[in-house]
């Protein structure tokens, strides 16, 4: 049985616990959080799970053979490091690393080590997002024409990253994996309407090789809480729409019309939608319970896990284009490729 | 009473007609249309209204008091300047004219012959775009952060126009409406997916003093037709969802949020929307009614329409920047300020 | 050409008299109304047109061939005998008749003199109606299990009839037409909340053979416009949303699901719905346009219209039956079947 | 602190296990389920908590100071009255029992013991319904005229009670929180679509005093979840939508309309709402924490809880009367008042 030692106990690290502790082949062992209060509730819920509010304590245990890493961004790479330096898988919250550097020496480690780094890309184990997946690989949307996304909130204010590092990161993991490709070029504008505050709403453009466009609009301070993408190909147009509970994904089977008759043009004018539209049933299942039991099955079998530490580079290093953009007033940030490259 | 010629009987040329038939002190007297399918039937509907298939012609009707244009935009200036030279009133569909130089010179023209020059700027004449500009103006969002709107439509390609001078002129007369000031950049990014035709998406952003930004996303080749617009500011939130048939406008009593309790930060993160929200209800007014009135009255009185040629030259002037900057890969182009100068 | 002349142009009349005029193969040539100013506004959309402020001076102009009746439902009868007995074919506006004699003697009068007689069920004519129409005619529903309808509206009050027969007439036409057998009892419950006023609200069952049953609720006195039907069966079911732009119709691949696994259990406990949907695109054609030609070609060629006479009764017949059955308490009230009898 | 044993550990026992391990002043010590698989999770879970596979044997145990029953309803009496008679504090699940007699018994025995008996009429706990409440008792809504609820599932087929113990028993408790006043009649349709099984779609009409009317909708048999409620009086009305995540309350500030201007009636005929519309916040607390605390309270204090055993009697009351008038072809059935009486 792998023993989970769990690195942060405050918004997610509840639901990284109760997931884990229903995984097969694991367990929570550890917790660890510097709040004392946070550990109390710990110990009510889950009493024979050891607390701990150091984290090097908790590493030196050696019922743990993997650590939840959940806590702030900037503390992944040290936290991440120590892990694997203690000899432990690591499974790390979304971004990945600070700078694309860190990310890069964490890959470095964890292979020379021979251990499983993975990252904490919830969406990409949605499924709502392994059905489009599906559809995407089959190719039947047809040849891609763009990728859009609003990703809006409800007012939360982080001091620590700009709106970008918290909000776009979801999205961009998840069109990693649905386009399975890299950018070419990254832009962004953004604004900060409270001084001396990170940025609390972005816009952020990715262009990709053959005229496909990607774009996404990222905001703390909205009314409403809004997740939607719309995917679009020559062929089908999906709408991801994560809020509704009941039709989260919608696929038309109608791709661009060319079409110009005189009539034509009247209906798309009074019309409300081209062609029909598919609603295809997802299951109910907990993203968290399908990643922390991949995770978990990867340090078992050593295969490589679908977000693992090279997905968690590829989101930072678009957000540090993106980052850069935003400081140049929009200018479009050359990426390198990833993919493909030895 | 005033008597209306109308040239171009195509789309939207019915929906002229039949509300400057209704209005009080006009009545519609001729009907202008090269296609004389499209006379046939006007002359079923209406056979008390003189056709023409030559514009020359009906302006050379006495009974024609006042010239409506509902023609392409390539052919607004040269009709419009025809209209005003022989002493007719002009209503003109938007976008204004091809260029701001055209605008200006159509602007002066009418100054001169102290004529009525007004431009189809229908959504500001709406009963939810009245509503949301009563509350801006009575400063109840209090200060504006941002401005973001999405128009998008379902595969209806023109091959004359690019997608912002078809879609985003109605989303720019909008917000010059109810921003009522100028932007000071404006930075653009589009694709066109079909070659050799215009841009069929676009993203364009202008930038305000003070941190206001507005952004708007508009698009042809989409599967559903969206038309929602955010207006956030420091007070209020305004969601306009033009879609939605009961609930147009919402207005949320929350603006940005500053307050990081941690139970806040959690009731966020969970939950799906801030505040209160209240819904005005809205008249059921058809806006063509209103603003076919509103053209006639200032025929009458003299007074200065609320879409005059100066809102419609201002509009012209964003969608020529934005055609700069998307050639320019994005560049921010600075655009001189209308309003405040002599 | 068919000459149309029109009685009563109050709500739904300005609709009747704009498609007539569109109508192929007809023309509307009267108009006659009691209120003066009703019928100038005819006079200033149609200045050809003739009008009247009597029907009988109308029914003598030998210009009229077919009239339609667009008044209150009591004087449906005696305006349908005078204009049959002119030897004018007839469109009567919904409920048929007052009382199920009015509507058989008016139905043998048209047999006797050849004339058309057709009753504007015009939800039948909708794209939605007839796409679903489509699907249970195919026996893709399987065997039907049930029909549930919501018609609810904006607390509008007509002093002359109760909402049965001003709301439950749309209801009862489009079940007649989509189950196409009668129902073997009738019971209604209704309240009146306002003394003196017919009842507001009402529950109207209709129960047929093998346990199909239907149930309607109608309602003037409600916050929001509701018009959903449920129409379910054994192996597909459909949601029809008439307020839904974009999705009217939605239908379900999955009936009613028997296996009691718990995980299934569990799975619908928490899930939104069964199995895939499918919501067809509709035409956007007016149905107005459909049923007044269909009225026109009827009688040009003599065939019977979908709505005939027959189709008025047999929903007059339905709402006599729940109108008794309101009165004794729910009691169920048996109806003679009209399909299949001589 | 007062040691909580749940039998039951099937659906909604986790649920209740979860809830009452962090209330305050109570804690979890003794789960019992026959099935052995059930209690396997709860170790894994809850390695501190006491399995048990007899009923008998936990109530023996003397840490268990109250029960929580959570099994099907016709094992309630009997478990619940065992509770009793060893000296535990009951919560049991709704419906209460399977008979009035044994409501009436266990209320007794409970009085008679000083023990806190109540049942988990969980939806009266939730944040929408208390928000109701509070308007509703403030007079808000003026004089009630009807409450109009639909509760719709996804075919999922119980064997052992019908659709109306099952579902209408969630509507039940909600009404008599918030009408607060008992029907005097109950009359109800119901059908069984599969050969030996209970009636899996219903209708239920209560009519109280003053002509104030309720009616539930409820079926296993539908493609999508409809859960919504409206409750309507003099003055406001309420649409309570449980499926919608983020206005799930929506009160609107106009009641009935009997002003008869011709232009009102035509507004309120395209209209989609009259009057202003608002959607208070609702906090994100999950019911059953606050209904498990109130249970925990109550124990401490000794007070009466909100859903007590009479609550739960008034609620079987109903059902039973709806069972008789389903039996009868929907006969009126009367119900004897219990508020008010001795």
């Amino acid at each position: 049985m792998i023993g989970i030692g769990v690195i942060g106990y405050g918004y997610w690290g509840p639901n990284l616990v109760r997931n884990f502790a229903q995984v097969d082949g694991a367990g929570v062992v550890a917790v660890c959080d510097g709040r004392q209060e946070r550990l109390g509730v710990v110990n009510k819920l889950y009493p024979a799970v050891n607390t701990y509010t150091d984290a090097g304590a908790m590493l030196a245990d050696p019922a743990v053979d993997a650590v939840v890493i959940a806590t702030p961004v900037s503390t992944h790479y040290p936290l991440a490091k120590q892990a694997l330096l203690a000899g432990k898988h690591v499974f790390v919250e979304k971004p990945f690393t600070a700078t694309s550097a860190e990310g890069e020496e964490l890959i470095a480690l964890a292979d020379e080590r021979e251990l499983t780094l993975m990252v904490d890309h919830t969406f990409i184990y949605t499924s709502a997002v392994r059905k489009i997946h599906e559809l995407v690989s089959a190719g039947e949307l047809g040849k891609l024409y763009y990728y859009d996304s609003v990703r809006v909130n409800l007012g939360l204010f982080q001091s620590d990253v700009s709106v970008m590092w918290d909000l776009a990161v979801h999205d961009l993991s998840i069109m990693d994996y649905l386009l399975d490709c890299d950018p070419v070029t990254v832009s962004a504008t953004g604004v900060a309407h409270v001084p001396g505050q990170p940025e609390n709403m972005a816009y952020l453009t990715c262009m990709f090789p053959d005229n496909l466009i990607a774009h996404f609009h990222v905001n703390w301070l909205a009314p409403v809480k809004v997740r939607q993408t719309l995917l679009c190909g020559s062929e089908k147009m999906v709408v991801f729409d994560d809020v509704d509970m009941s039709e989260k994904v919608k696929v038309y089977d109608k791709g661009v019309i060319l079409d110009e008759a005189e009539e034509a043009v009247y209906q798309r004018h009074v019309g409300y939608r081209t062609g029909d539209m598919w609603a295809p049933r997802l299951d109910n299942v907990e993203a968290l319970a399908i990643e922390t039991q991949h995770f978990v099955d990867c340090i078992i079998s050593g295969d490589t896990p679908l977000s693992d530490g090279r997905a968690g580079l590829r989101v930072v290093r678009i957000l540090e284009a993106a980052h850069e953009s935003m400081a140049r007033r929009g200018l479009p940030i050359e990426i390198l490729p990833m993919r493909g490259s030895v």
